[in-house]
């Protein structure tokens, strides 16, 4: 099961270099601004109303400067007198967020221009595309809630962890009041950092609660590379050490210091990529602790794996399967098998079974945050409604 | 008044490039070890036990790499066949943090192997030396605080603004018990991130309550840079904008959300370099609202200063003000005059006028961090005593 997993998610990661729409070619419009997740004060990187994106670097004495986005060669720069070497990407991006680095004399740096995002095991620059739904992450005039860090003891690592936590908005208002409770993991190469930050998971919950779609929960983020493995490696991937940290460590340490209602029906996880095999791994070990599973672009449950789980359909109330519909795309026209099975298939064979069981495609993204910022969403609307 | 403050805080930051022990030539000991700040994994910078920092950057095609530490010139890093960079500085640096970036071909960049830093008005690199002290502000297996990042609406400058707050480690244990507040001000070119990220304000504050040092207090660090100057600006700097912030916006914001005791006896502000500028014209102009006042490396206070403030001699309890000896020593090693006063003779006036007042100096320290650190931890000592 752990290696079809991989296998897939590997294919999937793959790809993200391949995301870029390639059928355009029209002229580019000169309309760019500053990417909002531009360092202060920084007018480079740039995106135009087309999704093209212009980086502009200073580096005098530099013999060659290349970005790594804007396809699979990347997008390589060129220098004026003034020592800036500047570049616009050949195709459009996709819409949302992106990793990526300069090549400067053959060197891994970042841009100055931009803020810093914690992917690929190293901390990257980033660059965002406004999207056409972007109200749903924007930071707005609502109440807000808190991220919280914590350091919580970990007796199994022998450390001091760190996890962050969402509170929502009122939850200060009533000291009475309990909440339920979504544990939400990153992907490989990201830290506890990346939902708040790249995924905006906050200010997804702040609207969701200020419009009143979703009743207020609290979200718990930690650092999911117990292993440490290098991204070839995930087959490799043993998930005892994170479940133990997980399960036997902060669940208890989360119930003790907030307030939880600390119970399986109001306990949710939920991850992207790797932390979606992560989620399936732990949720099926322990289905009396966990009531949602959330599977973002990457692992699915099949009939097998329920069959395999005793007590799976009285417990698990749902299961909630998500990609970004390039990621399909893409397995779809090279032929791929989607190793563990269709995830299109496997939902269908557990809605068949009278399973609780959602698929969510998110329009026209690949491997990348916003199909996330998206999944979280669509997954927040379902979550705790009993 | 503003302009003389101005004046030693510039000359002060100047001097943060000059701030290396200049005397030692002795032999380097082969003890490297990758600086704590390092990014997972990577094993470059390093430091020794001597202080002597070593860098390593790969960029095989470039033709120059620098790094802006190790003295004036910075250390210039050789190239060797593997395309690696590598250089160790003449000097060892102070111990404590210190900001970095490295110069490749002529263009600015962060070092690829430490964390980031905001300052100087963009993310730095971040190395950090060991210090004799360092125990204080050490990451250990008591029961933790937490960092909250709060949203707040700001009327004055039509924005929602970002504050970190920390709560000691007993906030949720009694929903009735309220805390007196701390608002700690950040230098300039930093941001609300600076005293958690740099300073370990959260592990200061979590050490000195697990030894019973001083009663747990609430901290508020927000962004101080309202006025988006340069740094050669300084002297233009209007306290206003930021005033109206702090004092209508985030205070009463902080008072409804959080369990405070709201009231000029349990509220005190510090800051450092630009951020004990904005304390003392703040708290000059607001003694109803701040007993407690805090000067790190910046600014002080007069007779003048309290003869022109009615009801300072009642109302204030404490006027701490703070220098790292290396900070002083320079000034008077270049005969160089303290505008505003010799803080120390301020300080003496003030004693003599008897109000409680307090110079704490930091050994062999700068206009750095590890003098901050040291500051916040004396100052807390000190605060909410009655």
């Amino acid at each position: 099961m752990k290696n079809n997993i991989c296998v897939t998610i590997l294919m999937l990661t793959l790809f993200v270099s391949l995301c870029f729409a390639q059928n355009e070619k029209a002229n580019i419009k000169e309309d760019f601004k500053p990417s909002v997740l531009n360092q202060p004060g920084q007018e480079y990187p740039q995106v135009n109303s087309q999704g093209y994106a212009r980086f502009r670097i200073f580096a005098p004495e530099a013999k060659s400067v290349k970005v790594t986005l804007g396809g699979r060669e990347g997008t390589i720069l060129l220098k004026s007198d003034d020592g800036y070497w500047t570049g616009t990407t050949a195709e459009p991006l996709d819409e949302g967020f992106h990793y990526y680095h300069l090549i400067v004399d053959g060197g891994i740096f970042n841009d100055p221009g931009t803020l810093n995002f914690y992917g690929s095991v190293r901390w990257e620059s980033g660059i965002e595309v406004p999207a056409s739904d972007q109200d749903f992450y924007a930071l707005k005039d609502v109440p807000h809630g808190r991220v919280q860090q914590v350091l919580f003891p970990s007796k199994s690592t022998n450390s001091i962890r760190r996890a962050f936590v969402y509170t929502p908005p009122d939850y200060d208002k009533d000291p009475k009041k309990r909440y339920p409770v979504l544990y939400l993991q990153h992907g490989w190469g990201e830290d506890e950092t990346a939902w708040s930050n790249q995924g905006h998971a906050n200010l997804i919950m702040d609207n969701l609660i200020a419009e009143g779609k979703i009743k207020p929960f609290i979200i718990v983020m930690t650092y999911g590379m117990t292993n440490e493995i290098r991204f070839g490696e995930l087959r490799k991937f043993d998930i005892k050490p994170f479940q133990t940290v997980l399960v036997d460590e902060l669940i208890p340490y989360i119930d003790q210091n907030f307030r939880t209602i600390a119970d399986q029906p109001h306990r949710a996880m939920a991850g992207l990529s790797m932390g979606s095999m992560e989620t399936k791994l732990i949720t099926l070990a322990n289905v009396d602790k966990f009531s949602y599973i959330g599977l973002f672009s990457g692992a699915t449950i099949s009939m097998d794996d329920v069959n395999k789980t005793p007590g799976f359909k009285e417990k698990v109330k749902l299961v909630f399967v998500s990609y970004g519909t390039k990621e399909i795309d893409w397995m779809i026209q090279r032929g791929k098998e989607f190793t563990g099975g269709d995830p299109r298939e496997n939902v269908e064979s557990l809605k068949k079974a009278g399973i609780n069981c959602v698929l969510y495609m998110s329009p026209n993204t690949a491997h990348e945050f916003l199909t996330w910022r998206r999944s979280l969403k669509e997954f927040a609307l379902l979550l705790f409604r009993e």
